[in-house]
């Protein structure tokens, strides 16, 4: 985390949040307008997509273009809470907990895909890869560096042996 | 991502939300007391923290101890809105949009960053590789899965050549 002397809240202010807050900086528009046949992860997906960030954050997709590929995070707008903290996710049949699975289904509906980009035109960012349902909220951008963002382990718990590409 | 059907806003009731809050499920404890010294990114940092999840989550838990590493997803509290779009990042001189960098001055202040699993008891999960202030507000964890999460790119725009091992 890269902090520096910008606009911080002082130290002395600082409380614990009962609530956090955000307003969304775009919308993705994908093929998938209902909710059977979504890919299950990015990774899985090779459909495409735009990403419409709103104007007035325009001014923040400078550079981007240089990168191939972006973490996206977005709200699961369509999911209402609360939500159970054990299911089935889509890759196995018994119960986990769900900060051990990926499913929408979250205490905090974010979710985390990885797209590839293809063109960037003024506000919209064409891209591929995309899992997710049309017109989802889009809560922030961040470009993806293998250097920071790649690791190699193979103790992926009850994943072992299940990851098969699948859609909803 | 993954949608069946239970617990779902119906279609005809969706609608584009202005503002989207959620409840912290935790809090970070690290050895992190001030905004000086933070690794800029958890694959530099060697750091151990716990991760401290709320007793109504504990159950959400469940199989986690299974994977080697984690997502998390955390607010930057210490972060006064509204931030510039486009600002300087640690490992550059020039000024670039605030999606091509990782800085936590951003539109929504979500940060992301891979932990290793050290031990889970009970509520708390010792991490390694914390770059996070102490006391931070945790949004979501999500078991990391090399292969969802892993990509080759050579294409990492301006970072190209300027990776190094850097702290705040």
């Amino acid at each position: 985390m890269e902090i520096i002397n910008r606009e911080l809240t002082d130290f002395k202010e600082r409380k614990f949040p009962d609530k956090i807050c955000f307003k969304p900086i775009g919308i993705i528009h994908t093929p998938f307008k209902t909710l059977k046949g979504i890919p299950i992860q990015s990774s899985m997906s090779d459909a495409k997509g735009t990403i419409e960030i709103f104007p007035e954050y325009i001014l923040g997709l400078k550079d981007l273009s240089g990168f191939s590929h972006i973490y996206c995070l977005y709200f699961f707008d369509m999911v209402k809470l609360p939500v159970p903290l054990q299911s089935k996710p889509f890759l196995d049949d018994e119960v986990k907990g769900v900060f051990a699975i990926r499913t929408p289904f979250r205490p905090n509906p974010i979710g985390l895909s990885i797209f590839k980009i293809l063109e960037i035109k003024e506000n919209n960012i064409n891209v591929k890869n995309v899992d997710v349902l049309d017109r989802t909220p889009i809560l922030d951008l961040k470009p993806f560096v293998p250097g920071f963002d790649n690791l190699q382990t193979n103790k992926i718990g009850w994943l072992q042996g299940k990851i098969k590409r699948e859609v909803s």
